[in-house]
């Protein structure tokens, strides 16, 4: 069995620390890189990319709102022009970034509202699926399991990572349960590597309800803004290697 | 003869709008486009670069300070890490922007303080010139002639592309007069004509004293953020062509 | 006859000029002056007030959502503590500046998205009234006739000013046309004329069906945003002053 | 004896969160708190002040330079009339949400780079303080003992609360020692509290060399970016409080 563990890293921005990206870069296999626009800044993901690259940790395009104060978080309503238009800025931005230390970005995923969004928009995940095969059709995109993102990047002939959350419960029609239900997300470390390993055993969605809605996965997506997240990779990641999982980059992964 | 016109152009943000992007736009070879940090935001951009398309224009990156609220005019003191990552950030965004028109960038001319601090400092000086060729080693970097900015250009091993000001005082030393130089900034459209045709005839910089600096170079700037600087350009062009100048984009310029 | 003629200005930032200030000076009779959230800056707040003052006009505040790219015209979904924050905000703000001229503020104008959302919603619009009678109960409320906003200014005890406008079409129920809405933004200086010669002859809001709603008002907003509008300013002036009119600023209006 | 111990506070923006807020309201006497130009946003302002007030403590403005990216740490060069609207708009505006609690802002401590500057340049401390005196001559001023902005507080006619700082060395100028030479940064809180205890026996400031620069001083200031710190402001207050020292807000104190 091979899988990928995947975190959001290179959020701080000047002198804001979010995160625990040093440590988290030594439990994952890929990082997601903010990119200036919801968080980030050129010199925050210049040391991201140089912390992942030692590493080992492949590199993703995390591109989000142009909203540093509201993280990325609030939706909003912008044109198609506009929506990739930004896509690409930040997938260049970072891009020319590793190319300062003779890498690549391998994959691109959506932050925040905008991955929110684009999970359950066809339209808008098209907009964003050809923003990033107009870029590089090599890249690979990182979407939610059974999401309108998932299906835009299959239908743009893109590779597609499918990713399913740690530490949120879903809901029967495999949607994320919104953080206003109680309950929604899973605190205590063991009750996430319980989640990840039943969704590995019953190879699907482990909804809330009990029900599995089959489907196959390519990563697991850890948070990281807390120290609890720590430990939560931490025992993710010796659960899954102590069932003989394999840890993988997402380009090997998907080999 | 052959020279190439250049201005500083997509520098709008948001409702706010900066030049007269449209009009200059048929009337310079090459355009330097503003990349978000200290002016253009990536729709700007995403505009600017479609109008320079189809008006056979050019397109070069024009990084500056990530500075808003200053318009990059303000020097600010980063780190070596700083600066790199500040050109290498600027120049992939445009260049991706640009690839989603199936085209791409040719040509980088740093903006405001962090050009004029370039231009006198070869440490500073080298640290952008390595960023544009790490980046892409075709690029061509365009410079101030006699500046510290083109000598690092050429220690790089990048093609330099040497420009002069029409509507700016020179010093003795090949400088610029500061702005608070009275005389120091031409307004009358004539007198900058006047200026080029000088500079044409004499091959070098014409400065203030009479006295004639002898250098190569390839480009003329015009500034186009007033009405006056619209018709100074459009004079400008006439005045070379009717001598027989052939004005061409940089690429073709340097070929 | 007694009216006041309010014009939005101000909103310049940095490098960036937004508007006509200048000349509209002479033509309004209150300011409404941005506050460096939407728009505007601590320097071009200064410089506004100083002219404001020298031409005699009466100065308001006129915040906005924290959203400089968007101008504060795309709608935000804000906590009712927040929008208190951002009212108080650019209210003591502003007043402090005043305060450095020896002057105060007198009035309040939400901008943009703010103002069109407080304007249909009895709950915002109660939020707005609270945080503007909270700073200074002597503050007049500038809000459009028969909107929500008018009517919770009365309930908070505000003394409320009503504005209509000289540029926009009104559906039948009171409300502007979207501005999708062909025809509904007046370009032509002479039909804004008319349309306010027609409220003040029916003495209310002349539809574009030409139903009239009956309702008193004490202002109307003139749009400052490119020379048409100064030229509209200035034929609404002359028209009113021609019928006898006297204009006001909003103090000595409500007396 | 009485004694004051100020921190800075409220230097959180959006999802970003800075320093130990609500573990130092608990230690502190009074709050220097930021106002969105270089850190803090109107929500996390009126948050602040909400915990300031219930913990008995008393409130400061805290301006600094427009730089959020650099918190306000990097020197820029503004004019004097910049200098006094930046002043103006975030003393207004902080004023301005306490007034939204019914109560008010009763001193006034530049940031960062401000302060430093404000600290050398006797035309510049000028500026600040008639700033202050402007908005409201009851405000104190909170400087560094033996500065030029305390002496420009003097000369303006406005209280002034000299502030020693427990966490850094001083040279025998009575300046502190740059962060960049090593050991100008104490880092163990004992070390702190030795460095304050020394101060108060011999009242002054006691240089790094060990020579005493005799001055009278009402206010210590503890730093609370790090859990070190919330541990010195703990051990210092108690240090205190056992050499029968009262710890008293700005006001009281001055008395």
């Amino acid at each position: 069995m091979r899988l990928n563990l995947n975190a959001d890293l290179g959020e701080s921005y000047g002198a804001y620390v979010m995160g625990n990206d040093h440590e988290l870069l030594q439990l994952v296999n890929s990082a997601n890189v903010a990119c200036g626009l919801h968080g980030g800044d050129p010199h925050v993901m210049t040391t991201t990319l140089d912390l992942a690259i030692r590493a080992g940790v492949s590199i993703g395009v995390h591109p989000g709102f142009a909203d540093l104060h509201g993280f990325g978080r609030r939706p909003m309503q912008l044109s198609a022009t506009e929506i990739r238009a930004i896509l690409l800025y930040q997938i260049g931005a970072l891009d020319a970034i590793a190319r300062g230390f003779e890498t690549t970005v391998t994959h691109v995923k959506p932050h925040g509202a905008l991955n929110n969004m684009a999970c359950e928009s066809a339209e808008l995940a098209a907009i964003v699926a050809s923003a990033v095969r107009d870029y590089n059709r090599e890249l690979i995109l990182l979407a939610p399991a059974l999401s309108e993102l998932a299906a835009a990047g299959e239908r743009a002939g893109l590779s597609v990572a499918l990713e399913l959350f740690a530490d949120r419960r879903y809901s029967d029609s495999g949607h994320l349960l919104p953080r206003s239900v109680p309950g929604s997300v899973l605190h205590d470390p063991q009750d996430c590597v319980d989640q990840v390993l039943a969704m590995v055993e019953q190879q699907g969605i482990v909804c809330h309800s009990g029900k599995c809605l089959p489907t196959c996965f390519h990563s697991i997506c850890v948070h990281g803004d807390n120290q609890d997240a720590v430990a939560t990779a931490r025992l993710i990641r010796q659960a899954l290697t102590d069932r003989g999982c394999t840890l993988l980059p997402l380009p090997q992964m998907l080999c």
